[in-house]
């Protein structure tokens, strides 16, 4: 398992992740397998979204930031409910097929770290599972 | 790596698939394994839930319907922030077990392609991960 | 693959079943690989968040109920469309890294079955996918 290292520099961020992850791919020789992401964290996420037009991911963080106010009638006491709220609503984790040594994404697909309480030094663990030959199709 | 081919006729849809990944699981001959479905759009989900009484899948789609309207101060200029949105609420990937060939869902679980901007043509990625006598259980 | 019964005593709670799962993993044996979470129910679901204090899990479903109305204008008759709604929005399945036959898992995360209509006893898959020598990192 690899970990890579995110930092973000706003409350609120959609960091593109791909080219990390394919380049940690790249790195292991893997062709034929399934990358398992995870975020170890409670006010983070990860999702998969259009990475070509930067007005998706702002899009979808003003979706969020208001139909799950910041300042709420929350009792968690540490001010960053919307962040967990946010979390558990998009995910922490993705599985993604790879062939021929590359990720499976759509056209459009970029992979984003998903910031929801930042600005932090954030990790996202990278997991690869290469399908052997035994492992058949 | 399987893909199928889901058409959708409107707009929003949820399309019941578990036949034909199953089908495709049965043409592999895989006994025990992980099966990992990817939706190569950033328009469109998949999810699993009810297939009984198509109103589970219809209120879903109500609701979202609702809280993510189809026009609103979205940035994006292609008038579809909403299912952008809806893509990354539900999510892009599912996975699930199979066990003695068969997978492994609740009585009252349907996996279901969500369209949310269509009608299109689509793709749904179906990976099949045998678990072989090295991997244990 | 093994099965958790899970009894929850309202209709809406988050119970935390982490150590549940560890054990599942400890007796196995198993060190490195990726373990998969299947709910077989379509009006709970599974998700991972902080569970250090507990008013995060309750800011969380409190969010849900304000949010996805437990009476609203719905079609399916069963009175319980709001949980099949929160089903869909956090999810039935989570695939977590599992390294030196730990859970991979932040600080503050604990795995939580999300129980939107019981009370009830349920059930919760655990599938342990053990990556052998020949199956590289």
């Amino acid at each position: 398992m690899e970990t890579c290292t995110i930092k973000s520099k706003d409350r609120e961020a959609f960091i593109d992740v791909t080219s990390r992850i394919q380049e940690i791919i790249t790195a292991s020789g893997m062709q034929t397998g399934t990358c398992v992401l995870h975020v170890p964290h409670t006010t983070a996420a990860i999702t998969v979204n259009e990475g070509a037009d930067p007005s998706v991911a702002s899009d979808i963080l003003a979706y969020l930031a208001e139909r799950v106010p910041h300042r709420g009638p929350y009792r968690h006491g540490e001010g960053n409910s919307d962040a967990h709220i946010k979390s558990t609503l998009v995910g922490v984790s993705q599985v993604l097929p790879v062939e021929r040594g590359k990720l499976v994404l759509g056209t459009w697909q970029s992979i984003f770290f998903c910031e929801f309480d930042g600005p932090r030094s954030r990790r996202l663990h990278v997991q690869l599972v290469s399908h052997g030959e035994a492992l058949g199709k």
